[in-house]
């Protein structure tokens, strides 16, 4: 009878019940997740999802917000029980309004993030969220998982890029806050609640977010540093003197950087002899008669005592630096499994925290070999963990222990064990071990408030006993 | 007996019942508001006060947290009835850590505003929140009201500035995100629920801040303007060539300029010839080196056919051109009663905005007065109505007319009627007039959520009956 309804509402065509059909919207795109659905379901506007929301709701039937698929927690994935439906955002992919004056663009949920960046270049402006899969990952699940990305050290998170939202609650109502207004304090802000959200307390399906003037001068460097603490001193003397020109400040370890020139055939260290750590970093500037390349090369001359460094002269060696940093994901995976975290600590605590894991994991250990890169502006490491070339160990069988060995240790430096990926299913059970009693109180207060029934995105961030 | 525990847990000398003692925490620092308390409790940590807290709500008693006292909606006043306790935080007042490597401070709601920008200066860092009351005005307060001022322009409003929140719930319990990180996926972002809720779902006892790089240069230019329209069109000028450099867009009506003019004796027009609208803005570099101003003429130069404009060229004539836009306040006080409204609206609706409501208020009476001004780069206008010089009207008569008719086009517009101020008592039975009703249906929920016995500071932002 349900799909009978569903079919009333966003017509048969739209309604995927076989096998083959809704199989790509049951697995994650790593391979990772594999779930069951009643059905695929694919409106095309607001008020169809309104209707399909109440509609599910009515029978007790739970819904899975999806949009690209490319999450990488299992959030947008169903359950293998076969009870829930996947909602697909992806058919909501209008761009609805741009007002440059105001700066600012107004998307359906199912835009993918390139398909935003596009129109806002085309209007002369840029929105700055910039990710991996930005081709194909939506509007939808970045405000769900509060994605960040290369440029959040200057422009924020998904979450302080948006002004304003159009969520259907779990009873199907619509609440509609897209108002392009960059000052509004007329009671809760009540946005906040379902960006970061996983879709577990509603279905964004529109939202206003900012835009901002293009920049029209790079200025793009590579360093050579002894130490992580030489790379902080680096990143607040570049801070203090160029303020929001800094755009982008990601560390390479040694070991990502040999994994890369290893397995990526055109990648080239642009020094004569190794290093402990390289930092990339990126200026941006409005101005076009900004000399920032030569304002780049003094700063980093002035830290000479401190740092070995090049400066891009062209787009072509500005793209050289940047592979070293864009095909480590590609050649940790062509050098075979590591064991993968995405922690944030505050800055200062990085130095002491690597130093005393690297330690306590070769104590554990000792043919495991760290891999950590990662936006050292933001905090943010990709605190990998594989293991020697020669050894012949058994990696997946270690993991349990390993990730309780780093998180207890993000833990007492006050970090985060998912920094920029969520927790979606990989890590609901994990939270709980981590996070304060308090705020897991609290955040079930606020789920019992906006979905008593459970029946949005079940089994996803939430654990099944807190 | 309540008031025995609550001197059991505070000491005796900081629970204040008699009326002289209670007088000042009883009515708002504009005099409009006038309550009565049980008593006025005076903690000094955040032990303390979940103390307080769980003794109170134990026996039903509602609670009204004060700060600074310095709000503009009476949202820190008790109701007449005298059940409630006022909880004055001024006593956690502790800046409980710096972190200048991570760009962040940990400071107690009852620090100052002032205090918590000295403590960033003193480790050579910048606190950019901004406001008239900087001097008593608290960062609960701030925190509580989502406080705004004359830089969110380019550094945001209070939201924008906080990373962690130390919180005491409804039941007591302390919720801890204290944690200086600029990326934490970990489920709800629990921090933005009491963020801008005036202190109606649990109290703020202390918060983590972001910190910003001292700017080292600045350029300060007045333009003269024949509309609105042209201000905006040399906004989206000046951010396109400066990008976050632009600080301050401020924007001043003939009739305020005149009214400064009039009643302020060191105010003088930087211009030959009256305009009908002028512009005061102020670029904030990094770089020492910078020639700021020779940037800011040469722009305003290349903008010559649209603007008339000054450079201040030291800081004696930049403090002259800032007297002209901080005493418009002061100017109106003098000159009359003026019916005030602190409104937003996507700046690309301002120009039409302005001139219809023009032309709907002169409709409604002639003698009427527009006293504009305010935050053009936030789409936030000051929108005063007073009336002319000659004209013997009844204005506060009126107010409730007029206010309808701002609203109802505030609304029109998709704009806001409370853009910094808050709601407080004054605006609590308005925001339903003109808020989404799944809106005030959702605050509705996540308040019984966190609050279930409406003790915390009751009769604050929800009306009596939506």
């Amino acid at each position: 009878m349900i799909i009978h309804q569903l079919k009333e509402i966003v017509g048969p065509a739209q309604v995927l019940t076989s096998d083959a059909d809704k199989a790509p919207y049951c697995t994650d795109w790593r391979g990772r997740y594999h779930g069951k659905a009643l059905a695929v379901v694919r409106p095309a506007t607001v008020e169809e999802v309104s209707e399909v929301v109440a509609c599910c709701v009515k029978q007790g039937i739970a819904i899975v917000p999806q949009g690209g698929n490319t999450g990488l927690c299992g959030g947008a994935t169903p359950a293998d029980d076969g009870n829930a439906i996947v909602l697909s955002l992806g058919r909501l992919n209008r761009i609805r309004h741009i007002d440059p004056q105001n700066q600012t663009i107004t998307v359906e949920a199912g835009c993918t993030l390139a398909a935003v960046q596009d129109a806002a270049r085309q209007h002369n402006h840029l929105f700055p969220l910039s990710l991996a899969s930005e081709g194909s990952c939506q509007i939808g699940g970045n405000l769900s998982t509060n994605a960040g990305g290369v440029q959040v050290l200057r422009y924020g998170n998904m979450r302080e890029l948006t002004l304003g939202l159009e969520v259907v609650l779990a009873d199907g109502q619509r609440l509609d806050t897209l108002r392009g207004l960059r000052k509004d304090n007329t009671g809760l802000d009540l946005k906040q609640c379902f960006i970061g959200a996983e879709g577990t307390l509603g279905i964004i399906t529109a939202a206003t977010l900012k835009l901002f003037p293009l920049p029209k001068v790079q200025a793009t460097a590579m360093a050579a540093l002894p130490s992580i603490d030489a790379a902080i001193r680096l990143l607040n003397a570049t801070q203090a003197a160029f303020g929001d020109r800094l755009t982008a400040f990601e560390l390479i370890s040694d070991v990502c950087m040999t994994l890369v020139r290893q397995h990526i055939p055109q990648a080239r260290l642009p020094f004569d002899a190794p290093a402990p750590w390289y930092v990339l970093m990126e200026l941006s500037e409005t101005r076009a008669d900004s000399a920032l390349d030569e304002m780049l090369v003094h700063h980093l001359t002035a830290q000479h005592a401190l740092v070995d460094a090049v400066v891009a002269h062209n787009e072509q060696q500005r793209l050289v630096l940047w592979l070293l940093r864009e095909e480590i994901s590609e050649a940790q995976k062509q050098d075979g499994l590591s064991i993968k975290h995405d922690i944030s600590l505050p800055i200062s605590a990085i130095p002491a925290f690597v130093e005393e894991m690297t330690e306590e994991l070769r104590y554990f250990e000792p043919a495991l070999r760290l891999q950590v890169f990662g936006h050292l502006g933001d905090g943010n490491l990709h605190f990998n963990v594989g293991k020697s070339p020669d050894a012949s160990l058994d990696l997946l069988a270690l993991e349990p222990q390993i990730n309780s060995l780093v998180y207890q240790r993000v833990q007492l430096n006050m970090g985060s064990i998912s920094a920029e990926h969520g927790i979606g299913q990989l890590k609901r059970n994990t939270l709980p071990l981590y996070a304060d009693p308090v705020k897991l109180h609290a955040m079930q207060l606020i789920k019992n408030a906006l979905d008593p029934d459970n029946l949005m995105n079940p089994g996803k961030v939430y654990a099944d006993r807190w």
